[in-house]
């Protein structure tokens, strides 16, 4: 099963990124050793701006359904979106046992149920534990994120240890308990690491992230301070934060109340699974919520990323069933923008305003602490690990570039950094050496939009992209099929290009233009019809070009009666 | 000319925002005073996310319009196009006498030959000087901004005293001498202020905007630490910016080479109104600049947002005439993303790593300081010019409310803080007496696309964003216009709905099923050809959501022969 590369050598081990190194989200790598792939991750990302309608997007796993009688199994880190939400599309073409921790198995499922799908394998673990899995053992280590029961993998090959580190920060005060396992990561670099590969997402961070401790305080401060009611945004994975809020509204006698179904499944099954400790009596119904006195209530709700019918942008805009925005209402959005959604928050936070609430919200008070490393924890994960190979993942072509120049600074040889992005091939022919392999795994983005996986592509999308920019124009003749003469006056039908009610001697002129071009082109190939829709195609484009300087799709068609 | 109010009171002065009071840009305010229109700025905005093909936006000026008469003159508080880009759409309709300092009035005159408008009467004062223009005096006062002959205008009125102060910041060491006028605000606040028209752009940042001075240090260590080219991009009318470029370079004994009209145009004009000084020897052409060593050489370029066709676009894509990206190239990025921008000036960036170069971004290293007063200036201009009445200017929503909280926390009383959008009214009956009208003007965005302004409303937008999203599906049917039955099998004309080729059993079933629609319902209306449209029309999109669960825009055609 081994390979012969180019140079006559055989890999005793690959490393084959198929999502999240060159990009966020949609993380999904591939080890493969003695012929047998194991995966970690199986993400989904949002689309990217000039990705137009479409909804999400997943790795291109062609390779692995080309090789999909040597993958073991699937592992997965941690249970957020950009690690498991590509499961419920993937897994079904593959059908591999899949391994995760208590939390995450549960995420996972409730995914599958949504997909209809039943009964999926999935083995739990506990943070810790230590799996066989073919020629891959593994032991996971407990690491600090924004979800709990987040897990990195030291995986033992036959060349060396491998450490798989994302996402994570070193936390020593997290909320619920779990800090990245610096004692283990310190032991494995004393006994040697062939390679790390590290979260490259806050490289440009300087410093330390903060604790989520630290935001206890600012907490217990507007919920001491709040005169009305307190209403509560972030993800809804945030489980630590979620536990946070429900602390201080303990301590302070107001009920909580949940909005948002992300956000309620997600405090079903952590706290079901023990993750999030609800102070009894908390938790009230929305629909009651309205019968408290304002100064006793908490709503907690989705909407930080001011997605469209989110909890908090209906609310902002006056369309929510339950919740009135009114005066004196604390809104605190606590969590930070992914990039491209800066628009939508501050419609958002305009909005609230508006209504008369009070916003807390961006970095003047700290409401938010990220859940990746800084850079010099990104320093500390290599100073622990001492790895001979450094890979960094996770990022933009940029973050990576910036995480293997910090490995550099710190002593690391720069043939020993290995910048790679989706669809490479990392080569290991000993403990020794290793190298970025000229040959690639199809890789790429697979779109989704409504039920289709994968059928929007380049094509649809610039079509998209040029009707969005200055609308269609279509042009349809009728002729006699026998004479190839126009039948009946041509029909214009144009939509985003101008306003036709008030563009009436445009059109008239474009109409009686057409007629012109039409018969000179028919005359000089009559009834060549694709000859002479494309000289209407251009034609017709310039036309409008020079009259608007608008660049409309311009659609000829041709109807024979 | 006085108008009686709805209260029976009379407004002796009016103060009426057309423009950057609840968003960014197109900035225009008019002040009303003895049936006398004053305006101050005119300017453009970059379209928000939703108005797909826009290229600008501009205010609406019906209300201007319709007072013509009353119209005694724009001035202009300084060069940027959010306060002057405007002009020349708008001060054809009005064609009222300008008034602007010296660099203003010249980039003023360069977009009016941009638009073919030549001898444009614009009349050049100081800053300091004073302006009589009807009942208005008017003393114009020294800001510092980020372009240089920046001023605010104290406005004498019968009721007394109008500070208008925007755009500045405080800085005590401006690169070009040019601080703001301290001692002149200060003896306002003594003799006493009616009303402050304050910029609120940078309320949410806490403390004082560093000086432009505090880069000087860094671009230096930037300079002597490159051992290659160096290429800087910031906003090209950042003339004290490109300043400090100039002087690095001649202290490191390199050449500077400009690429980007903006750019040219700019420092051409800075420089011949004295506002830049080029060390002699410092600038050459473009053309001649890969024959200097690498480490004699500067760039100097536009494209700090990522926008697309400009210099460094062109240069990280590989499209660039001159100008190719190599190994040891320092790319350095002296400005910050205007809110929007962020994914474009991602891209750049991570092309540019990819092409080999390090590039100096974001907020790691001092590269770019504001030219907008941080919350701290904004309470030192209060506690100056001591108002009665505090209107905060230029910013959304929130930025608007956030300000009025700050004047309230210095002291003043909230009914004298008056948070007003684009549209209201601001009326004085006396000194001590304002409301905020509940009548409004017209106000809005009118929109630029192409050749056509205000021409593209909601209806196109909207259909452009629908397009954008699921594409569009026409369907052609033939009719005999004497039986009413269907002559030839319908056409279907889709894009950026599905891709056509992969999608023909969707075509196949979705024509069968448009002739089955068809008759049923050309059978209960017979050749009712609204109705029947209406109803294939929901139909049809009822079908293809069902396929597919996307809503392309369905249009269907009925053509009689």
């Amino acid at each position: 099963m081994m390979v012969t590369t180019q140079a006559g050598k055989i890999a005793k081990l690959k490393i084959i990124p198929l999502g999240g190194f060159g990009n966020y989200g949609k993380n999904m790598l591939v080890y493969e050793c003695e012929g047998k792939i194991l995966i970690v991750d199986c993400g989904i990302m949002f689309p990217e701006e000039e990705m137009l309608g479409i909804d999400f997007v997943i790795p291109d796993i062609r390779y692995l359904e080309e090789n999909k009688d040597r993958i073991l199994g699937i592992i997965f880190t941690h249970g957020h979106e950009d690690h498991i939400g590509g499961a419920p599309y993937i897994w079904p073409k593959l059908r591999v046992p899949m391994y995760a921790t208590n939390l995450t198995a549960g995420l996972i499922e409730v995914k599958f149920k949504e997909f209809g799908i039943e009964n999926v394998p999935i083995s739990r673990f506990n943070p810790g534990d230590s799996l066989k899995i073919g020629p891959f053992e593994i032991e996971s280590f407990k690491v600090t994120h924004s979800i709990p029961d987040s897990v990195g993998f030291a995986i033992h090959t036959p060349l060396g240890l491998i450490i798989h580190a994302t996402d994570f920060k070193f936390d020593y005060t997290p909320i619920a308990g779990q800090a990245t396992d610096m004692g283990k990561l310190a032991l494995y670099g004393q006994k040697g690491v062939l390679a790390l590969l590290s979260d490259s997402t806050n490289i440009e961070v300087p410093g330390y992230t903060a604790s989520e401790m630290t935001l206890a305080a600012t907490f217990d401060q507007i919920f001491r301070d709040a005169k009305g009611r307190i209403i509560v945004t972030s993800f809804a994975s945030l489980i630590n934060r979620i536990q946070q809020v429900l602390n201080s509204a303990h301590k302070y006698q107001r009920k909580v109340a949940v909005s948002g179904r992300s956000m309620e499944n997600n405090i079903e099954i952590a706290s079901r699974l023990g993750y999030l400790k609800i102070p009894e009596g908390t938790l009230v119904d929305l629909r009651n919520i309205n019968r408290l006195p304002d100064n006793e209530v908490v709503i907690l709700c989705t909407g930080s990323q001011g997605e469209e019918y989110s909890a908090l942008v209906r609310m902002a805009s006056g369309e929510h069933r339950q919740i009135k925005i009114k005066k004196g209402d604390s809104v605190v959005i606590s969590a930070s923008p992914i990039p491209g959604n800066e628009g939508a928050i501050h419609d958002v936070v305009n909005n609230l305003f508006r209504e008369g609430a009070t916003v807390i919200h961006g970095k003047k008070v700290d409401i938010h602490v990220s859940g990746h490393a800084g850079a010099d924890e990104l320093k500390l994960m290599i100073s622990l690990t001492k790895p001979k190979f450094f890979i960094p993942l996770h990022g933009e072509y940029r973050h990576l570039v910036q995480h293997a120049q910090l490995a550099q600074k710190l002593g690391m040889p720069a043939e020993h950094t290995m910048v790679v992005e989706d669809g490479n091939i990392i080569e290991f022919y000993s403990a020794d050496e290793a190298e970025i392999s000229k040959s690639r795994v199809p890789s790429g983005y697979v779109l989704i939009d409504g039920l289709g996986v994968g059928d929007v592509g380049n094509i649809v999308l610039r079509d998209r992209q040029a009707m969005a920019k200055d609308g269609i124009f279509v042009v349809i003749l009728t002729v006699d099929h026998r004479t190839g003469q126009i039948v009946t006056s041509p029909d214009i039908i144009s939509r985003g290009f101008v306003y036709m009610r008030a563009a009436e001697d445009l059109i008239h002129g474009a109409r009686a233009e057409i007629k012109k071009m039409f018969v000179a082109h028919n005359h000089k190939y009559p009834m060549n019809w694709e000859y002479v829709k494309k000289a209407l195609r251009d034609e017709m484009g310039e036309y409008l070009y020079e009259k608007t300087q608008r660049r409309p799709m311009v659609i000829p068609v041709i109807i024979e009666v």
